[in-house]
This record gives C-alpha cells, sequence and structure tokens, in this order.
C-alpha cells in the first residue's frame, strides 16, 4: 500500500493540533452549558427533499447510495448529508415537538459537508458548534441579543485574537429596498452580500443587471456601507431619506439588539449594514463574526432569526441562532500559528521500566496516580533509561518516574529543569499546571 | 411541512437520553486520557478501494456523490463513509507516520455508517469509541492484556451493569484447523463465527458444506465449547489431540493474555474459544464483551491484534485495540432503562423575572452564579411566577432564583422541597449534587 496521501477540503488533526480542538470544543460547551443550553446530535443525513428545500447550498449536497442497494424504496435511498446544524435542528424540533419544552435552548457540536470547491478556511467537511433558542408560536425578541453574548463569552474563554460581531436585519434591508420601489429584494440581498468579494464596483455591475437604476443602486451601496456600534446607525439610514414601514420595524429590532448588547459588553456587537448572509432561511436579525485583522478570513460565527424555518401546518417553531465555524476558526488559529499545545498527549507522568519483570510494579504505581487523576503511562519496554526519557521527552511527558529498589525509594524527574526528587505514589502531586495540556496563545502572535 | 418521522436505523436521542450518552462519552474519554491515549479524529470518508480492501461489512459501505457533481475525476469522487474507526486510523497512520511518535496510543471517538438491516444493536450510523496503541515495527505482547483492562475500567466507571471480555487468538484456531487437515482455516473461522446466531447444528451444516469432514467438524465444535477464566482452557485444548506450531504459538499467546489480566482484575478477561471475529484484519487476539444477562444483545465493545493493516511497504504498524460500540451500549441501557439522568438540561437555577424591565438585573445575577461554575438561566418571559416555576420543574431544573426588591434580599426556592431562603449570589451555592446533572442505574434495574 502507497503512502495515502490527504483529500483536499477533508482536514485533519495531528495529535498536538487536536488537543487545540478540543480544548475550544471544551471551553464552547462549558460556557453553553452553564447558559442552560442542552446538548443534542442529530443523524448525519436528512431526506433529500429537506436539504434541497432551503439555502444557496442546496448544489452542494452530498448524496449517499448503498454500494450494492438494489431498492430505491429502502429506507436510506434519497438520503444526503447535512451541510449546516440549522436544517436538521429544525427538522428535529418538528419531529420531537409532544416530547420537547419550549422555548428550547439546544447546542449543537458536529460535522457538516458541503462539496464546495476547498480554498482557506472552505472545508468540504467541517465542525461547527451551534446555539440556537427555539420557541412554540413565539419568541421573545432579547434572545437576539442574548446569544451573540453568549457566544462571545464562550469564544472569549479561548485564547482567542479579538473579534467583533456585525449585525445587520433583513427586515431593515428588504423595507429599504421595497421604499425605494425594487420589487425583488431578495436578488439585491444577494448581491450586496458579495460586497467583501467582489467591492462595490462588482456589486453595481450586478443590480445594474437585476434592473435597479443608477440612483436605486446608489442608495443600496449606500446603505451597506453604514455601521456603527451604538443606535447612531438610525440617524445615518434615515439620512438616505427612503420610508417604508418594514425598514422601520427592521431599525427599530437592530437598534434593540445592539443597544441591550452593548450595556453588557461595549464594542462587541455592532449594527453592519452589508451583512445579508446567504442562507434564505432568516427573517430577522443576522450575524457575522471577524476576528481582527484576519477579516480576509471570512466569518467565523454566523447565523440569524428565522421564524418559519419549523411548521407543522398547525404551530410555527421561530428560532435565533449562531454557528461557530470551529474548523475555520481553526485553520485561521492553527493554520497561522496563532495558539499551541503544551504537549501532544494527555500523559503527565511517565513510569520507567527497568526489567520487564518490574512491569506489574510499574503498573501498580500507575494506578495509584491515575487514582487521583493524574494522567499516567508505562514504558513500552524495557529499554536504557535514556530511551525511556526520550520517549517522554518527544511527546512533552513532563515527569518521568523511577521505581525504587531495595533501600532507594521511588524518584521523580522533572525533565525541563532535570530536577529528580523522591516521590510516593500515594502523595506526589505535579505541578497543577501540568496535570493537563494547556492550550496559549503562542508568543508574539 | 407535515410532520417528519424518524428513518429507520439513523436513531437520534431526546436531550434528558443525550445527557446519558455525553455522561459515557466524557467517562471513557477521561479513563482514556488518564492512561495516556490521545484523541484523533479521521476525516468521515476514505477512498472506495481502502473501504473495500478489508473485512466483511464492504458490500455494507456508503458511497458519497455530490449532486451536481460533473468531473468524475473531480478529489471527492469516489469516496464512502467509513464502516468502522479502525480502517482510517490505519490509513492515518500510515499518511502521518513521519509526524508521529510510536508506539502510538490514541483513542477515536466517532460515528461511522453501514447499510446493514437494522435491528435492535445494530443501526446503520452508530458511534464508536475506539482505544488502539500502535507500533513501528514491532508491538510488545503486553498491550494485549493492557487494553481490555482500560476499556473495562473505562466502562467501570458508568453505571454498568456487570461484563465480561471474552477474548481468543487468531493463530490458536487457525493452527487447529490447520492440525486438523484443514486447507481454508478463513471459512471455517467465518461459520464458527456465526455460532450464536445459527447454533451448532447450523455451523456443523456450514462446516459439511465447505468439505469438512464428521470428524474434523466435531473437532472444531468441541473446541468452540471451551472457555475459563485462567489458563485451564491450555488443558482441554490438548486433551483433543490436535497438534500444530501455530496452535503452540496460540495457545501461549492466549495463556499470557488471560493470566495477566487475571491478575489484576480476576474473572474480568475469559479464554473462549468461540469467538471468531468477521473482519479479515485481525492475526492475534480477539476480543468480545457481553453485558451479563444481555448476551443476546451482542457485543458491545470488540477489537483484536492486527499485524498487517497498516504497511507502506518499507514499515509496518502492527496494532491492538478495542472499540465499544457506543451507540449499541446505549441502545440497551437506555432501551431497556437501565439507567436514567436526573434533569434533561445541565441548568441549575432558573433566575425568575418579576417585569421585563427587571431582566440586566435578573442577567447579572445569572453571571455572577455562572463565574462560579453554577450553570443559570434566565426565565424566557415575566410570566406569572407560578408558570416561570412550571418552566424549570419541567425541565427539571432544581432551584429558582427571585430577585429581591425593596427592604427584601434575593431568595431561592429549592423547587424539590419547597423550602426558600435568603441568597447572595455571591456566595451562594447548590448541593454539589446539583451542580450538575447526574446520570445513575435505574432503581429495580
Amino acid at each position: 500500500m502507497p503512502r495515502p496521501t490527504p483529500i483536499s477540503g477533508f482536514p485533519e488533526w495531528l495529535p498536538r493540533e487536536r488537543i487545540i480542538e478540543q480544548h475550544l470544543l471544551d471551553t464552547l460547551r462549558r460556557s453553553f452549558e452553564l447558559h442552560g443550553f442542552a446538548s443534542i446530535e442529530t443523524r448525519a443525513v436528512e431526506p433529500l427533499d429537506a436539504l434541497l428545500r432551503k439555502g444557496e447550498t442546496s448544489k452542494e449536497v452530498y448524496v449517499l447510495r448503498r454500494l450494492q442497494a438494489e431498492d430505491a424504496e429502502a429506507p436510506d435511498a434519497g438520503l444526503g448529508l447535512h451541510f449546516d446544524l440549522t436544517v436538521p435542528f429544525a427538522r428535529y424540533v418538528l419531529e420531537n415537538a409532544g416530547r420537547l419544552h419550549f422555548p428550547l435552548r439546544r447546542y449543537q457540536i458536529q460535522k457538516a459537508w458541503r462539496g464546495e470547491r476547498p480554498q482557506e478556511g472552505r472545508y468540504r467537511e467541517f465542525a461547527q458548534a451551534d446555539i440556537d433558542v427555539v420557541g412554540a408560536d413565539t419568541l421573545p425578541a432579547h434572545y437576539e441579543a442574548e446569544l451573540p453574548l453568549v457566544v462571545a463569552e464562550a469564544l472569549s474563554a479561548f485564547p482567542m485574537p479579538p473579534f467583533t460581531i456585525h449585525t445587520n436585519d433583513r427586515r431593515l434591508a428588504e423595507g429599504f429596498y421595497r421604499g425605494l420601489g425594487i420589487t425583488e429584494p431578495g436578488e439585491v440581498l444577494r448581491a450586496v452580500d458579495k460586497l467583501d468579494k467582489i467591492g462595490p464596483a462588482g456589486v453595481a455591475a450586478a443590480l445594474t443587471e437585476i434592473g435597479l437604476s443608477d440612483a436605486q443602486l446608489k442608495a443600496c451601496l449606500a446603505l451597506a456601507e453604514i455601521s456603527s456600534t451604538d443606535g447612531s446607525f438610525a440617524d445615518e439610514v434615515r439620512a438616505l431619506g427612503v420610508r417604508h414601514e418594514l425598514l422601520d420595524v427592521g431599525i427599530e429590532a437592530l437598534t434593540a439588539v445592539v443597544e441591550a448588547a452593548g450595556r453588557q459588553v461595549p464594542g462587541l456587537v455592532m449594527a453592519d449594514l452589508r451583512i445579508a448572509r446567504g442562507l434564505d432561511y432568516y427573517t430577522g436579525t443576522v450575524y457575522e463574526t471577524f476576528v481582527t485583522g484576519h477579516e480576509s478570513f471570512g466569518s467565523v460565527c454566523s447565523g440569524g432569526r428565522y421564524d418559519a424555518l419549523a411548521s407543522d401546518g398547525k404551530r410555527t417553531y421561530p428560532g435565533v441562532g449562531l454557528s461557530i465555524g470551529v474548523s475555520r476558526l481553526l485553520g485561521l488559529l492553527i493554520g497561522r500559528g496563532l495558539v499551541t499545545a503544551s504537549r501532544s498527549v494527555p500523559t503527565c507522568v511517565l513510569i520507567a521500566v527497568p526489567a520487564e519483570g518490574d512491569r506489574t510494579a510499574a503498573e501498580l504505581v500507575a494506578s495509584r496516580l491515575r487514582a487521583r487523576g493524574i494522567a499516567t503511562e508505562v514504558s513500552p519496554d524495557a529499554a536504557k533509561f535514556g530511551r525511556q526519557i526520550r520517549y517522554a521527552d518527544r511527546r512533552g511527558i513532563p515527569h518521568v518516574w523511577f521505581l525504587g529498589s531495595g533501600d532507594r525509594g521511588d524518584e521523580v524527574k522533572d525533565l525541563r529543569s532535570g530536577e529528580q526528587n523522591a516521590a510516593d505514589a500515594g502523595t506526589w502531586a505535579p505541578p497543577p499546571a501540568d496535570l493537563h495540556p494547556t492550550v496559549v496563545a503562542a508568543s508574539g502572535a
């Protein structure tokens, strides 16, 4: 078998990098649970018609087929891999509505798949960490300010560079476009969504193509230029002279989100009227998150409010949520060397084995250390101590334990200082910082 | 949209059941890390040729196709979902050999997919938790006794019913069959592997069909009847009068595994010569694990030693590992009501909101509790207190916090006792057992 090579768009981490990913996921989970979000996981597959109903990414869906499927009517025929966690969650809510309590606060950390062309920050298989609150029939607007703050608190508990959450309101944009006399605001929204990629001239060309007048497209571009970390964006919008009932609703809602968030963490959440979000299911507030100095990497946490994603005819389940692009964020943080892990294994102590006959004694010491929460392995073989120390050193294991013999008791060596001291397996403890691998911002990053 | 229905073979948990799954996965991870196993995750897909190379399950592989794929040569053409975690891990080892340290101890907790007919304990999408140790060119035999003990320790840290790990050695069986003059021992192994399903008469018929004489098949069935929790199985095997060099190697290896494991946990690991394992890649010790009283549910943790799964022509990477069937085990424990979770949300405290204007004050109390690790949510709205208490009660949230006003300070109510006491957000703590949801064996189970 020749050495396998990676598959473009399907990233994998080495053990030391995986420790960084685990630390990020643990941090997010802890924050989400502290805020009362319950975990759910959904199956990886959904019926194709459910996947194709919503959003621009439908064409990138991966379809499943059993290698030797005989029966097109089999229950696993016509399935595709989910491309996000929102569509499966909406389906889960409908399917289990009678057994869930609303409003439902849930988080979901899973892989998703899209057959997009891979590029920096864009993968075909990627992990997402989502939080959503979903109500039955109604959902209070205060969640639209609460959720970006939860996500920000979760991300800030990790060694993250500074970031900003940019918000807009779909109704503000749609009302503005309608006030301009535009009848297909969705097309304008999709064109404006490409502003960062193709620039104002590109967007202007796209808007001309869909039939906007020069005055209309200039107003649309002027709207997209407006941003503020407080309610002052509203005056700038009104100064453009457009009037529409839906515009007023959007301005009021966005003002409430920015001001409520600003009361808790000033400057974190800003109104940014260029934010559009490609997915069709958003109906109110939308969010994108940019890491300061790495804006071109794209949004690392996006979402919004969706009022009509889940409905069974009798009830609708409006929701609001944000999705952290875990793989994209790690692609940035690991790929650009912004964070680093202290070692590549969980192990804190290696028990050296003087001779194979001592393995049982070594395992006993290991058990006693593990019983007190100290991650310990026993050396794979009774090689020369120099080689056993190298085994630990290469993996970043900080301590090597030597069994006593005759009058000499056990001793433990700190591989960084080289210091070796007497130690008892029932009482010895490593410095607290050595207990688990640590993940920190890389020095100089 | 009509209410969606489940897809057979793709199980999902409700939030309270998911808490049980999380607790199992946390427990396993903690044990694996205490033993120095590092986490890795591999992509969900492998090239089809890699998936079809090994094992009986090849025909059940799910193949991926992009919905609008134009190019059969695209890097994501010809991919299938992995059906276990061993084949992807072997590929990962080969791909990254130059950047890994051997022996490599890794655990891997992920989903896998097989297009099998769903039945109790068998799913099309299922979670597995694997540990393996892989060496470069050589791997000491002591790992074959160590790994089942790690798995047993990990499972025993969860409220599990009693279980036994059954082991055999492929070389023992192959040597025995060859000693009987059988030239295709693989076919015999696959027939004997069905003993639990089709019984001795069924296996005898299958063995007759592949050309075994009556004496040969009787000896094969007699071998499969032998078991012991110590080395005494060896005498019973020798009493059958078959001689072969490979048989001796297998007996010696299996004796070492059973005796080494028995020294640490007597009775846990037993020699059971009917254990075969369907997958082709095992070359030495094999394991299956049965929950006492639920043997018909099938093995909940299986694996073995594989010497030739990963080889790049220059080096081979022998390994030994076990895989816990997380979904199957939970299907048993949850499906039969053997374990239960104390609540359906992580939340320990709900802050009641007297009026919407008090939301900011309520969030402040929540922040102070969260800062001390107490999972807290704020009530969704300022409904009557009775309704807010019902919100907590339905989810199993044990404590409801009432903001003070005027002369009255904050108070907290324990919903189980009904007791309500003065409390300060900077110092109050719940009883330790309330801090997180607990998972326990169901009473009477």
